[in-house]
């Protein structure tokens, strides 16, 4: 039986990432890759990207229309217009295509009136050398930086590449996650053949925080490895994760890192690693591991949904957009006026879990239940009130900044 | 060859959208699937999902430490402590493990004083009944709601079906979309063993919307799968637009949309279809068609990337939308000062492309190049600003709406 990690020392959030983050420096390196422009979306540039192609890389027509040389239409006018005869002064032209000499110039086929046929053309206005034509490096010039470091390609980037003449790029490889279940109590549903509806054995809880883990490291360009749950075995778990920091870019374990008799997660990681931060004052997801094995991030989170979600997203996610190269987009946040008091353990930032509403045309901020076991209050709310550390209560009627959960 | 379509008849934007869509009205139907709940991910509820089991199932310890019955500790203070026996008294529990007759309440490790190696126990306050005991239902009821229909899954929606006791849910089927680029005149790099850096002939053009367009399929919800480009040729193209119309959920086919003589496709499409819309006014992206074969929407764009582009997100988008069940995000916006004023045909609406930079303090609107194909300016925009029909001109020092560009 573990010792129970009884009055953990609780880090602030800030300084926690931080000293997390000073002691993975130098081991915490992005990888790269060379991949195909076309299948790029989402991934990011490990370098600037130039362009090896001019567009147009040849002179070419702005305009449906024809080609002339604008010379010979010096003196036309609505008084004295001038005819042109197809092959000898005009091309028909459609968009895109060459404009070569003799012809400089392109009218655009609404400004044209047809005569014989198609074969004559009247004009009524003198053009200029170049009209309507697109030039060699107009567009893009060979060199041109097309994209910059760390961009994170969208469609119009993709489109944009191919047309400078780029059909390879090298982004920052995807990183690899294992995640680990683990718990003796712990069934997987979706494994299991349990019909929907029937009822598990009491003691029994049903897995979903590593399910939910494999999405958010989806989400936040990682690749995740979900491995079946390890049953509480300090041996087993020493193995398990030893191979995984061996292997893996970052190991994430659910459960097993508060202080229950066979939380051995702890224990194992000052075995096989280092344990820079047991604890950090946050409510929930006060009793995170952030640990170093083999040079590898290898986090432990707590087991509530709620815990398990913010400990994700506080800690997991500024280690994986150091090696996806994504930075982590700024929380959008309304302000709201808080429909009731809350108040808070001042030594921990809380997260408070809130659902917005209009009341009387002002958006109003209802808290939701604040124990991290009632993990509908996630699913239901629309963000989260901060309480940050130092701050014992908000009144109601007081205007709140909410920090929106993303749909 | 074919004709010219000069002069056309150009409907505004919404006018357009909404006609098309009223005739497509009863034919955009939306299909769906059953899927397993941990690949759900991103994808969109056909119909409200009600829990299948309560969360807990049982009555659980909601704290590491000891169950014990409520009543034996009624007078229990700091002067009058009372000893606890295991196995009589209490027994440990863990978060999580079932809390059973005849135990009835949770006292957490921190509030318990150990004596005779763990055997006895002391505790010095009386608790109340189900004290940290998380009753069965108390997180989530059987039958309760905890998705509503049209809801796109996010990670902790994952998390909560499952402990929900769902395992499958129904939700909208990924629409197929088939891509066509077409043109004579079109190269296909990704495909080419061109070596990166060598010029393309004279005339020749790189095709480089329909992976533009992969990508924009891919982020609205669709699953793109991009032909080959058709060359001019009427009877082909009638050939494949039809096949496509009968497999495919959608078709997008990219330029011969304009007044080229070459561009066969608005008659290809009155041919075997219903052109509902030729001509939009709106700058760039003018001369999209809208058009219905076999029931299904076949959008022609033009060629011009920034064309292509905008066309997308005004038309396809909304119909995407309508068969992924993916509401579509309203454009976040920011208001800043234009730098030099900008000029527009009152006729059409135009999206100027911007880039925003801060000048002396002052977040400033600078216009990018307006002509449709000098395609890095949409790299390179932060935004649009967009002047409606009526509009003429903005003069510079005005602030102004921009339409941010996702990144």
């Amino acid at each position: 039986m573990a010792e129970r990690n009884l009055n953990l020392k609780l880090t602030p959030v800030e300084e926690a990432l931080s000293k997390y983050l000073s002691a993975l420096d130098g081991q915490l390196v992005p990888k790269f890759e060379i991949i195909s422009v076309e299948e790029s979306l989402g991934r990011v540039t490990s370098a600037p990207v130039c362009a090896k192609l001019n567009s147009p890389h040849y002179n070419a027509a702005a305009m449906d229309g024809i080609a002339v040389k604008a010379l010979i239409t010096i003196n036309t006018s609505e008084s004295n217009p001038l005819e042109l005869i197809e092959g000898y002064d005009f091309i028909n032209v459609n968009t895109g295509d060459a404009v070569c000499e003799p012809y400089n110039a392109v009218i655009m086929a609404e400004d044209l009136i047809y005569e014989d046929n198609g074969k004559k053309i009247k004009i009524t206005k003198s053009v200029f050398p170049n009209q309507h034509v697109r030039h060699i490096g107009e567009s893009i010039k060979i060199g041109e930086e097309i994209l910059s470091a760390k961009h994170k390609i969208r469609p119009v980037d993709i489109g944009m590449l191919l047309t400078a003449g780029i059909t390879t790029i090298e982004v920052y490889a995807i990183p690899k996650v294992a995640i680990f279940p683990t718990g003796s109590e712990i069934i997987d549903i979706c494994a299991s053949n349990l019909p929907m509806g029937e009822v598990p054995e009491a003691g029994k809880i049903i897995e979903s925080n590593s399910r939910m883990y494999e999405a958010q490291v989806k989400q936040a360009g990682g690749e995740p490895v979900r491995f079946a749950t390890i049953p509480d075995n300090f041996d087993l778990l020493k193995d398990v994760i030893t191979k995984a920091a061996a292997e893996f870019d970052m190991v994430l374990i659910n459960a097993g890192s508060s202080a229950g008799t066979e939380d051995f997660t702890v224990q194992v990681l000052r075995e096989i690693g280092e344990v820079i931060i047991h604890g950090v004052a946050m409510k929930p997801g006060k009793p995170v591991i952030l640990a170093i094995v083999n040079g590898k991030p290898v986090i432990g989170t707590p087991g509530y949904p709620v815990s398990a979600f913010l400990s994700f997203e506080t800690f997991a996610l500024p280690i994986l957009s150091v090696l996806t190269g994504r930075s982590i987009k700024p929380k959008q946040k309304i302000e709201a006026v808080l429909s009731e008091k809350i108040t808070s353990t001042p030594k921990q930032r809380e997260y408070v879990r809130i659902r917005l509403e209009q009341l009387n045309g002002q958006l109003t901020a209802f808290p939701l239940t604040r124990h991290s076991g009632i993990a509908m209050s996630l699913v239901k709310a629309d963000g989260f009130c901060i309480l940050d550390i130092g701050c014992e209560c908000i009144e109601a009627g007081e205007t709140v900044s909410i920090e929106l959960i993303e749909s």
